[in-house]
């Protein structure tokens, strides 16, 4: 592999994810990886520019900066591409009225939407809400629907938390997806109009940008295909498979955030 | 198409799926498709060969039997082929310890393997069951293996019951093959072995047989792909775009078991 300085050269914004990177998960809210707190200030105080790039979709972004900000992170809703937000302006857009398989934590952003006599599904990292009676409504409504629409934010196999692996909202997706025989559309990484809306919000070019992230196929695979570079941290998801996927190939494999801050700091913009 | 006379001729032996065909569940137990007991009866008399070959995993063969009987039917446990057993079977063969996420009701099916520090995991059908903690669970249990074994009994997309289509294992056994990235193997129809110890159990080769079922992939596409022939019953979860599928073609649409009866009756075995 080349040397860092080479990897790195260039780069004028940096996409972070969130859970897995920032911090885990947890059912008392979680807690941060050591020594990401500091390296999101390092990066911010740098002429690096910084968007938080999330597909969480169990909590509102109102929820999701709160609960980072008591954690110690210095982020603002401003700073973060989050799939709900945009999901309800696409639904608003498209004149489609879901019907939300979603955890309670995220309704509030579909507040703007009707939801009266539905057209489509949205289904979300529901968490517990993922009974059979909620999955089952919602592959009812699909089924009765002549073009069924589903929406999904993200598609992410599984995250973290500090309790383990928990599954995530596209395992569910695939689970619709082959009962009703059709192909969701995916709101969140690894779309490319997902990343590239975040590129844009951050005024920076894919070949100027980088993705950091625990999800070798979403995060770095994702970011690859818009033709920004991506590293995977071994924190969060990581788990050691991951640095000989068949597929994906990170320009880089770094410990955590610190690291690659660090290194991002030494070689990046030069 | 051919005349009936033709696509029927030299047929031996009728293998029938239950649920759909025979009659539809429910919470009270469900209720027998209209013509479908007699049609049983009739088939009986006749001198055709007839073994019921169900994906029914969320009640024990014996229940599944009983229920029956109580609806008019004339079958016993040992004219049926489930999923359930076979898969018990080849787990002790194989020396698989199984997790089982399954209904209670077929539960007791397994009770001679061990469950203990377990090497594998069993998907049913397991309705209420496949609630986010159990699945979760056996996504953990899957994760931790080396070499994870998933096996799913049938791989149905939905069914119905008298309440409405109903999701049906297939698509959760889809979400955990894409949570963790494996396949999983199928005890059940479509299942080529499945319907192979269907046939062996009536001593019928298969150019002899007719399936005759409502699962226009799982009963027609797999009995076909056996060499055998096969019927698709308007009954059950049968949809009328069912007719029109791009990879399979019954060798017959019938409205009902009864129908399919008279035809076997008159053209079968000439």
């Amino acid at each position: 592999m080349a040397a860092w300085g080479e990897r790195l050269a260039g780069v004028r914004g940096v996409l972070l994810d969130i859970s897995g990177v920032l911090y885990d998960g947890g059912e008392d809210g979680g807690s941060p990886i050591p020594g990401s707190v500091e390296a999101v200030a390092r990066l911010k105080r740098s002429r690096l520019k910084v968007r938080f790039c999330t597909n969480e979709s169990q909590k509102s972004r109102g929820n999701l900066v709160g609960l980072l900000r008591r954690l110690g992170f210095d982020i603002s809703e401003g700073e973060v591409t989050a799939p709900a937000p945009a999901a309800s302006l696409i639904l608003k857009e498209r004149g489609l009225r879901p019907h939300l398989l979603v955890h309670d934590g995220v309704r509030s952003e579909f507040d703007q939407n009707d939801t009266s006599n539905p057209n489509c599904v949205v289904i979300a990292d529901a968490g517990e809400a993922f009974s059979y009676q909620n999955m089952n409504k919602a592959f009812q409504v699909l089924m009765e629907l002549e073009n069924p629409v589903l929406i999904s934010l993200g598609k992410g196999r599984y995250y973290k938390e500090t309790s383990g692996l928990m599954l995530d909202v596209g395992a569910y997706t695939k689970a619709l997806e082959y009962a009703c025989g059709i192909e969701a559309e995916v709101v969140g990484k690894p779309s490319p109009e997902y990343f590239r809306s975040a590129l844009k919000e951050m005024a920076v070019e894919a070949h100027e940008a980088i993705m950091i992230g625990d999800d070798i196929v979403g995060d770095v695979g994702g970011a690859q295909r818009c033709g920004m570079r991506a590293l995977q941290v071994r924190t969060g998801k990581f788990r050691p498979s991951d640095e000989r996927h068949p597929e994906v190939k990170a320009d880089g494999y770094v410990d955590n955030l610190a690291q690659a801050v660090d290194l991002l700091l030494q070689h990046a913009d030069k």
